[in-house]
């Protein structure tokens, strides 16, 4: 399966509302992302690291064995993405204690030759500048899917604009669709982003779940209703790891015409609902390097049918 | 069918973030779930007004001829319940502006002798005392649902424990079934309020849908995704309105063996959604005055259509 992730591997320290603290846990947007789509198949990453990243992290990515970690750049007297953040007592809210941006601020990494070929591309949130340069490198992709934040909505505008102009999908979160598009209600504010060019936007919605804007239809879908969050930190690239794993591997098993369809997209949400209510229960990528396919295809049955109105 | 509702019927004059005002509207909850309900059937309503009832609003329930009065009190003398509020820029939340209670000081209404066999029991939001004494007046009751909120879970504690203990449901909102439980996890706050008796509790969670947790089972559900909110107020009553309109409807059909068993109820939910849905499209009982069965009809399967998984 060629599908690809280009983004973080971190070391996060997390805070929890109960006063609990877990340092230097193993994160990322491409550990969380790789690590959940790898359920579904083999997932190339790429990413850049320094070579402060502790051993056990690299062991942690090696318990995955569908990820394809040629793409990942270890380099010398660098220091890896360092993030620490606080939770609030609902676990909806958080704030960001420190950040050490690291190899984020050197070069981007460099895409492998073998991976060029990659079809199913997922940009994780960084500068849409680099999303856009890693973008061009996949000339033979058949979906990209773009996610992005606050930060650049509001400092790299016309970069960010320019990406979505060109992927097929836009993961973002709620109040992130709105400060975007200027739209106070959120259908309105993905269909004014939808304007740009892209076929579908998902807004993430955390613990109330998504919306689904596509340009043939709409859907809701609530979340995973979980009896206990311990961390939710990498829960959105989680769910956006299993969308694109779902549609990839539906889409080389020739089981999807058209991968970017409202319908394959929508079933690949209820995918990645699924995946990020298990990244919940633990920190860091704990829950996920346990998991095994039954317990999937169990809560993912489970999910189908707490949603079904009948 | 033997539906009935005991609440309040209000002026309520409402300020929207737009900065448009309207005041001295019909509001109330008895009038927002007996609008919905009946819909489904007929619908008796209990509540008390003053003289000082505009007759325009008697006419708007006219305007809903299964709407049964017969326990509709006006007192000479008395005010009708009036109450202020302003959203905010979301539509999410409101500040209260004013309230002047009026008759709900007074003795509740009496249940008329007539309406004494009611089956299906809807407590509207009021002092959980009263909400006993009235339940207390239906001996062959079926089905109890009762709604609340957090003044109550503040100041009546006691009274709204034995409240609990005698109904089949509970409806409240997302952040009461915390405050009540003292949980901050939806799921175990609802778990903790069903130890107390009922079968189900219904959390209610505005624009992200509800969740229902219910003694053989759990659901989630987004609301309709909605383009345009222009009054919220009165959402809460008409989805209860519609979910109680449902069950009854299908239990005196025959089609419920069990009205408050998990799938009734859950499908129940879905009307209840579809309701609520227009009634936010205009102010006051002004969307629910123009719906048609054709128009709830085609909601409804759209609203199943963008809920499911695939």
């Amino acid at each position: 399966m060629s599908l690809i992730v280009t983004g973080t591997i971190g070391i996060d320290t997390i805070h929890t509302p109960s006063g609990e603290v877990r340092k230097d846990v193993l994160g990322g947007s491409a550990a969380y992302f790789a690590a959940a789509a790898s359920f579904y198949g083999t997932v190339r990453m790429v990413a850049a690291v320094g070579d402060d990243l502790p051993s056990s992290h690299m062991q942690t990515l090696g318990m995955f064995p569908r990820i394809d970690t040629g793409g990942l750049e270890v380099r010398k007297g660098s220091k890896t993405f360092r993030w620490g953040g606080k939770y609030a007592e609902n676990m909806d809210q958080r704030d960001t204690l420190f950040t050490e941006l690291g190899v984020l601020i050197e070069e981007p990494p460099a895409v492998p030759p073998e991976f060029k070929d990659s079809a199913f591309i997922f940009l994780a949130n960084t500068a849409p500048a680099v999303q856009l340069q890693m973008l061009e490198q996949f000339p033979r992709r058949v979906m990209a899917v773009a996610d992005t934040m606050d930060l650049w909505i509001n400092t790299a505008r016309s970069d960010l604009e320019a990406l979505i102009r060109r992927v097929d999908g836009l993961v973002l979160n709620y109040d992130e669709a709105e400060m975007f598009s200027g739209k106070r209600n959120t259908i309105r504010a993905a269909k004014k982003i939808l304007e740009l060019g892209p076929k579908f936007v998902v807004v993430k919605k955390g613990e109330h779940g998504c919306l689904f804007i596509h340009r043939d239809g709409i859907a809701a879908m609530p979340a995973y209703p979980a009896e206990e969050v311990v961390d939710p930190t990498g829960a959105g690239d989680t769910f956006a790891g299993g969308m694109m794993g779902h549609i990839a591997r539906v889409s080389e098993r020739g089981l999807a015409e058209v991968p970017t369809s409202f319908d394959v997209v929508r079933r690949a949400l209820a995918h990645g609902t699924v995946m990020a209510s298990f990244t919940i229960e633990s920190f860091s990528l704990d829950r996920l390097a346990t998991l095994t396919q039954e317990q999937i295809d169990r809560r993912f049955d489970e999910f189908v049918d707490l949603t079904s109105v009948s």
